[in-house]
């Protein structure tokens, strides 16, 4: 029986709400932290606003062929409880969540949040699998050593990753990179640990289809993690967001990025800085459940027919 | 432990979410309907942020002494399943699911929704308790005979429930009612029947508890149902509703009728016609929130410390 | 036969439109005008937004008896052509077109517009009436001298009007000023012509029926302008407008003041300031819609049963 | 004589208003209805604020060198009468008055309302002309035999048409179709029709002036009617709309589309979902505008010079 | 010579900005935090759209006949550089720059920022004044111990401020307090330390000019600091906040506080919790300037004429 | 040592402010003009939020090695005073202020304001420099010889140059023009002068680089000026303007523009028309303040390492 679209309460597309990861091989989870932002806040209600828009989700893809319900058992895990008043003390508590989350099999699928979580979850990711490879879509490359002195904030999640050994630097590619910078030797310590800096200028009129041809060779068959900051497109497509710069990616290269994952060994993903007081559409926390459920699309057990 | 305000999934007040009334002494509903609406819609996505903005209610009234949980087994049974195609239809359903909750001994608290939803409610409110009593909040009427050449719609579920004799109306008060109208003499119908009229200029600058005094005695203690538009508020306060009408009440009158129904034989309560796209800050449906907060306050069962 | 409210083009309470005042007792006419705005522009929308909110009107005035219908021919002279790039050109077209209007023997009721639009109106009026008493509401008094060094804007119409001398200054009352100003003897001039000025603050919490009793005294049965900058009301009613002050009036006062009005000899009225970009909700233009409507039911020839 | 953009009531282009279709060879006509909407209501607005901003267009396309006005006597015929709370009777209605305009000879572009309304448009329009053609831009297909259990939403026109036989079905192309579906088999009912369906992403970073020179050899001479559902744009070009989908067309696609029916034997278009409450700005209703003015330059009767 | 109210760069009220409080009597400053917030952030934009929106005020106040820019040397210091991401770092960082301004003789009047921001001030008051009174106006008593585990938030200033012993907790008193809470026995903590709490239910519909002159007895001649919370207001008057509540405070009852504590030993002031993305109209922030307007007025050294 | 970006007055890019041109090489100006405006006002809030926006940008440019703060003195200059109620005395002050700061040697970069404003900047720029060259994008020509009357709006400021000789007609390049016009001869002026018109739809999905490097070999080693207004580019990514047009250029396309005048003898440069109200994210004043910053970098004397 079909359920007019306004109806109910709001979990990710409808998904069976549950405080357990036990049993499940995937899981969309929340983190509505927004204590790491440098500037327009927000992102605390990403979470919510995702799930709210995610009612226009139905189940199957047909654009690529993935039926993702039908390989997979998902349900939404609720929001991680954060402490908004400690940035770092938020940290230890998304570890740990998604140590346990982890710990059960399950690929998270993460709704943020600011882009700051990312350093936690793949802690908790590297527990498991040890140092993954990253597709990275973002504005920026975030790994800053320190903002305003601070360790911990959303311009340094990559870089203290890097510094924990969590990533496997020669599988790493960061896509969408643009703006302007402190320095014009911006790319030197991503290129310097060896990822790949695709600038958005490179994207601009092509496909991307190319692109993730080589970045599937480049991530061979061991575990990857997608983290995608919706920042990484371009602000008329997603206003909703703290930190916009012009002349970005478009959705259809999110897609072509996202899909052109298809048959690496995704094991967590996540969609961050939907900054929903600045959309009051709702239109960017759309993109975002779309995103998301792209990437559900993509996880390794999901057979395309 | 306390979870922060952004954290979880939004069910009414953070209540357990459940299919069943069985158990339970009152339940929050959703009925996300507005076909029903004369001019501005949305009010189908009235539940949706009511449950949003009610993650600011804590559990304690300390104005009126109540402490509603101490004494009520309370849940949120999510939304009723609308057509929002065929508004009988979705009247058909709306009754059907309130004759279950009504039978289960359970009194409903509604998230509307517009108002016609009012009037399939109190089908199955009063197959069960008999004709009620109603205290009535709304800038309009709501008697018409019909609209549009339609029987159903926002603007008639008081006639329809008289005609179907489940009003008792000599138990019938309707308080904030103004605006121009079609006819002079607009309140015949209504005062024809019995009922008690309180013009909003009557209510300028004075407080409601000498009046709600008067309705107190009024109601006795047989059943009545408390069914408040939020146009019954000035659009100051609740900007996001669809017929907006000016010079309306206030919310601490709004309180002063609520808390003023303390005692009576409390069988129902809605809280009708938000519409969030026209108010993005999302205060109207906070407003409505702490209203249906103070309904559940004033029940029956709860005894005041 | 009704017709749903989006129904139509938008008239003034869907009022034909025509282009000749002959043979009208009242017109609605619009005067989009706003580039005699000191701060916020916009109000050169406030007509069409008003039309478009009047969709809520009905005809009759339960309030106060009146059906102006009954007694009036009134049509919706649709815009006055203005010259937006030159504030003199556009009031002398301002004043040309209502001298046709006057002439004919139609009273106007204008939707503006910025508070400039006055002086060209009054210029029409007096020259058919003589010198005019007027009801001001208004948050400011507007008879600057001048304003970046000009003798036109929205800060000087009723200085021009007493240079000129279409006030009859002893039958002049402003209400609802308040605010913050240059010089602390900000009522001198005001004053010293004779004018009766109302604070703010002396309306606080209080019914404005005695006041009009007064008013009412002082006006007798001379002819008399409305002239009502919707920022007399406080922002929380009318947000949508160019200069608001904090502490103003309520909207029961607003009506207070203007059905204080029946039965003086109303030779015209308008409504200004309203800025639609400020408040997209389109309440303001609600409050403005209705406060034109209620001035329809105080004209000389509107019998009240 | 010019007139200033803000000056004057809101008809299409500020054509002439008449309630008769006799003498004109197209009229655009609103139907201000949205009940048949399946998640953001609000398009029962589209018709009024689409007229709105259409005082930004001038009479004049330089780039397809129609000079409309010309060729062809044009009027804003004002809005279909809808019954807001009965579907079923609303699509009576608007095919009773399709069916007036039609037998006058007049060409309808139609200012919409949600796409239920194309439904009982095509039926006035078969009724005369027999099966039609029809270019059919939108990212929903709107084939689906029932929703929520009922044959009339906007999620079904076309399905009613095949059922009735008002469509040419070797002569229909759907353009921009894309977004998640309930099945993976999603296109069969289309294809199975003979529809052809060009998938939005195929369109990518693409012109379309092949594709619509195919679709020209399609057409052929015979009759065709054009329906374009806003939301076959991407939300950023038309955020206020009630189904949006990810990665869509642009406006210079949608001209490209729309400029590529030059020659074809249009009897009737569409521009539907406009729902002006999810995009303050009125930009998404400004593209509606020049749409529906792309439109009118293409039917046949307008000789490009 | 006048400057047109949009020319200029936005320091409060076109005062000169200056990094220095030498030589100052009092002197606006910033402290753009918001991490201290419980539920929506956005108030770390507080003092810059205050700052905009103050260009509407100007120098004399003609209802209290302050002229305060005769009597006091005034200038804007800008922001406290803020760590947005370690709320303790920002506290120790505001404490520093007050204590310079304190040392310096200047009178703080602090544009918020959070809540919060109060307890690091009021270390710097304390330390050169000694233990102050205080008027704090506020929907909350924010003397939590803790909130989310942390001692630190927009919840606990004032328990902080008792802790350490910087308030004379007889000369307190808070006004407005209002809302669901945890606990019946919500009071207690302020009753305890002899605070006066003043319910905001005990103001509606009343004048607080008979509440001032108790409070004026109370505070006597020693130092005072004012601390307004926006949320003291109805949501009405102030959406643009973070915790709202209804039933609240309106601008005449704030300015009745203000211009009540006339006379009193104020040595500091501040004005917080305005989010302006949750008032796109800015006018939050217009009622914000206002009061610190007022605030100023009502300095010792302002002798009123 | 850093500063948090919601931290400090908001001047361009956080420079400096200071009243005299002197002893810079460029500077950024604003002018708050909006009385020139066709159709939607608010451009005169357009240098504030631009300012505001602009603290998103840092001071190198790695796209294109510019790093202009160690080639340039910079700083704000604040913003013209303009008479808001005379655009002739407004243009007076315009051009009287630019003549200093050209006389100075410096370089303006003008926040504008709407387009009428570049009239008096170019006299300015002409009286020191002679007739200069023009890249102009915008998608209307803005040579218009007059409307309403009046040869002053933001409509004609290109026709006014030429009647006095301030282009150099044979290096002007006007790109991104489209739209309706009420003529099919619209170009006719523009090219009669000899200025290279490049129509929107020849920009569609193509890079901008070869146009610009034919652009360059045609504005040679003399003097140019660029003027854009961001109607330019498509209402999606600047939907904050007041006469947008849909199919309009991109922000890469707008990057590749001012790129592609590196090595050009720039003498002045403005971004016109944006107008906040109709953009609450503040999106469109920020893809503004960029492209500010980009024209900052191709200043003659930025030396590109
Ligand atoms: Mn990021
Ligand atoms: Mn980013
Ligand atoms: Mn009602
Ligand atoms: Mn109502
Ligand atoms: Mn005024
Ligand atoms: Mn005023
Ligand atoms: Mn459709
Ligand atoms: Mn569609
Ligand atoms: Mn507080
Ligand atoms: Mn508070
Ligand atoms: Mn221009
Ligand atoms: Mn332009």
């Amino acid at each position: 029986e079909f359920v007019a679209r306004p109806v109910g309460i709001c979990s990710m597309m409808r998904l069976p709400v549950q405080a357990s990861p036990e049993g499940l091989d995937a899981a969309f989870v929340g983190v509505p932290l927004d204590i790491g932002t440098s500037n327009r806040p927000g992102a605390r209600f990403g979470p919510r606003r995702i799930r709210e828009e995610s009612v226009l989700l139905r189940t199957a893809n047909p654009s690529t062929g993935a039926v993702p319900f039908q390989f997979l058992r998902v349900a939404d895990l609720g929001d991680v409880n954060v402490n908004l008043y400690n940035l770092q003390d938020s940290c230890r508590l998304i570890r740990a969540a998604y140590q346990k989350i982890v710990a059960a099999g399950c690929v998270p699928l993460t709704l943020g949040g600011d882009h700051t979580i990312t350093y936690p979850i793949l802690q908790a990711i590297a527990e498991k699998h040890g140092p993954v490879g990253l597709v990275h879509v973002d504005a920026h490359m975030d790994t800053a050593d320190k903002a305003l002195g601070e360790k911990l904030c959303h311009g340094t999640p990559f870089r203290r990753c890097v510094d924990e050994g969590l990533l496997d630097c020669k599988r790493v590619v960061q896509i969408g990179i643009r703006g302007s910078s402190t320095t014009l030797d911006t790319y030197r310590y991503s290129r310097s640990q060896g990822f790949r800096v695709v600038l958005a200028e490179d994207c601009w009129l092509k496909s991307l289809v190319p692109l993730m041809g080589e970045v599937r060779q480049q991530m061979g068959g061991r575990p990857i993690y997608i983290s995608f900051d919706i920042d990484g497109l371009d602000p008329a497509y997603a206003p909703g967001t703290g930190t916009p710069e012009i002349a970005g990616l478009t959705p259809s290269q999110a897609l072509e990025i996202i899909r052109g994952c298809q048959g690496l060994n995704v094991v967590g993903c996540d969609l961050v800085e939907v900054s929903p007081p600045y959309d009051p559409s709702g239109n960017t926390a759309l993109v975002a459940a779309n995103l998301l459920f792209e990437m559900l699309c993509v996880l390794p057990k999901v057979t395309v027919v």
